[in-house]
């Protein structure tokens, strides 16, 4: 691809020679000729005097102040991770979707595949399931009686979505994912720790993404929700009956216990953890391994455990290490007490 | 089924008209006419004055402050969550168990799957190994050579079991948990982190629950126990040699080490984990990300990192947020002192 | 096997009778005539003297000061956790490895699976890909296009190595790994949290463990890299563009998030994280549940979150539980400077 051209589809201003060509996108380290590479953290920016690719990707306000120094051509963009997103669709377009169901896969007589979905070898789909237009239900993936898949979904590699379960077009569910398995409720008294069969559902908004390990329960009574736009990293744990928020963003290993609310855009950020009947509000930010005890107001930003507001949090952090010599100063002041004259009245 | 007869199965006193109605049980919020609502948390029975249910389950002692407010039928129980547990079996009776071998599961010719057992498609069943009367191996689960299932076992889609793994009778195995691996203990000298092949053993009770994505590995020359009754949330990883005692609940993603113990009945929150070869007492409650570094007494309850006392780790907690303020009133008798004649002596 | 013999095999000096017949490896507290046991934690040597096993396997400095105690003959090795690796190879050959494609499999026809390579039922090798001579790809495992499996490699149980992966020569990928999926990278503004398709790679060195149930996240645009002799425990999640060096020890239930390196030799505890971008230098040590959120240097060990020097955390967290009463103390000082004469000036 021309570089003008490939400027013109990602929306970038081109700085240099639009007839160069470009076949691929590659970090800074290790572009070379006919790459476009893509400068982001601050790290990259240092690396990127030293690029060898033939053009570099980059924000604008960057480019205003570097552009004369870098050693090839420039992308200027508005947000280049935008563009970045364009630039990969442009020049690494995916391999074409298979179509059909595989002769190895076992999908249930009473089951309906939409056209053009996929079913891979040793899938199963079971009674009264639904594969929507398009779908990618993948090798080894599972998926039970009377789930509905929306158009485009796709089920990765060995994931499981069990009875019932609704998963809203173009939702990606990663490799091994589990959706809608039995929840960890049990009546204490009586019998021990006697078990509930949970009867609750799961609900998967559409364009949601959920990690490679994820586990999802079913609600006991109720739903457990997903929100449309949600990204759920891997290993996450989501309990039962619990509701995350459109645009929300759970990074890995977080832990969701029951009935546990997250708001629309809040972002919780690695092993951090909320406590059953909790909630954390809309566009609040929980810090990496945080647990969340108490609601977290809308917008506001919580750190420790357990988790307070994150300005007092890092303070108290800061005085930790020195906890020590806090206490030798208060022996101090002590120590001079007990030998100061006022203590002799 | 009529209110009357679904008091008298559950154990419930009912208020209200026996004539009515019923077919499911639901959360109070969805519950409306011919649903049984249960109400438990806190937060249920401020929502239970505005149920549109027509009858709600509640606890007597519920029941006998507010019975006269609640705008419908009342079955009131002593313990409604053991009430509830029979309401489900009796509204919602689960599908009935498929049984029998399917053509593409792959089981051995010395394999032995007994009598209204279930396998499912492509699951495999290796050489020695026994599946137990009225067992359920769902899809793609693997059942490794001379493992032994107990009768009414059910092992979860894509579950692994490993050879020669014991599995008591109405033990549930959730979806890709993974029963039997080898663990993670290496030769550090000579040769470099030597892999030591495991030759222990893995013995898991009667009736206990494996959730979801759950790693159990087997011991290295002994053997990992899990006994009768426990309950395990999903995403837990339980290392070699470890000894999970009857009845203990440990919930979503604890992590313990090669040879920890956990007595009976001992409650792990989520996200806590054990030290190797520590143990944690029959009864203990260790609390949320805790982290357990010394043994803790039965009966004890700790929280923290290193797990200190629970009372005194809250106390801290209290504490730390106010720790910049205490430095300060330090810092300020510091300067009083240097200001003061006493200083002069 | 006769005494003598293993003793010689395992390179371990004899103390008692040689012509003693042993038949397998236990732990003590098992250990019966016939067997060997192995005394290697501090616990497990005070149960040494109550043995019942016809030998003892022992490190040399144990032997010297307590071999005459001893209730059984002893294998004394100067490190006994290496000879015991030994013993368990000349007691419990591993049953010899099946080799083939099993019927069931779902063998690409441009995938090469070289001699003595084994493919087990279900399991999927895809267009493409290469599976080693002498690998194993156990059942239920998936195999992508063109990735590549290097010699003696097992992919475990319903493991999953995604399209283009590389994996060197005898590493071990556990049952329900996922290796090469997606990483969490989104494009931030315009579009809410734009999908970028990741078209990066994933290299893993040879003779590296990978746990159960870990996810290994590809590269966004540059390479996720395990190298040689690393040993990754049960659920860890490694993120895009992760490096971790080699013989690097990573224990169950860590997260390093995007771009953290790991330096060669480095050790993190059981659920502890990096931050993304961090770096830990070879050979330090991360504590359990430490948080990462700056540069570790080489060598040094930190443990807390935020991590800071382990020694100095060790101290704070000593203080901690007496945080009330330091408060206390404090607040007499300030009582007693308020009643003393200088606060008349």
């Amino acid at each position: 691809v021309k570089l003008a051209a490939l400027a013109e589809k990602i929306g970038a201003r081109l700085i240099g020679d639009g007839a160069l060509e470009v076949a691929r996108v590659r970090d800074v380290g290790r572009a070379g000729p006919g790459d476009v590479a893509f400068v982001g953290a601050a790290r990259e920016r240092r690396a990127a005097r030293d690029a060898r690719a033939t053009a570099l990707l980059v924000d604008e306000d960057f480019a205003a102040d570097w552009a004369h120094e870098l050693p090839c051509a420039v992308l200027a963009a508005p947000h280049a991770a935008d563009a970045l997103v364009l630039a990969v669709e442009a020049l690494h377009p995916p391999a074409p979707a298979p179509a059909g169901v595989d002769a190895r896969a076992a999908v249930h007589e009473n089951a309906r595949v939409l056209h053009d979905a996929y079913v891979g070898p040793f899938a199963v789909v079971e009674d009264g399931a639904v594969v929507g237009a398009g779908a990618r239900v993948n090798a080894h993936a599972y998926v039970g009686a009377h789930a509905a898949l929306g158009q485009g979904v796709v089920v990765g590699v060995g994931a499981v979505v069990m009875s019932g379960v609704h998963v809203g077009a173009h939702t990606i569910i990663g490799p091994h994912a589990v959706v809608g398995d039995e929840g960890f409720v049990f009546a204490p008294r009586g019998k021990k720790n006697a078990r509930l069969r949970h009867i609750g559902e799961v609900s998967i908004g559409s364009d949601v993404d959920i990690g490679a390990g994820v586990c999802i329960d079913r609600g006991a009574l109720g739903v457990t929700r997903v929100d449309d736009g949600a990204r759920i990293d891997n290993l996450v744990q989501v309990g039962h009956d619990v509701h995350i928020g459109a645009d929300a963003i759970v990074i890995a290993q977080v832990g969701l216990a029951g009935h546990a609310r997250i708001g629309a855009g809040a972002v919780l950020a690695g092993q951090s953890g909320v406590q059953e009947h909790t909630h954390v509000g809309a566009h609040a930010r929980v810090g990496g391994k945080a647990g969340v005890t108490r609601d977290v107001p809308a917008h506001a930003a919580v750190s420790g455990m357990p988790a307070v507001p994150h300005a007092q949090w890092l303070r108290a952090m800061a005085l930790l290490p020195h906890l020590r010599e806090l206490e030798r100063r208060v022996r101090a002041l002590e120590a001079q007490r007990e030998d100061s004259p006022q203590e002799n009245r």
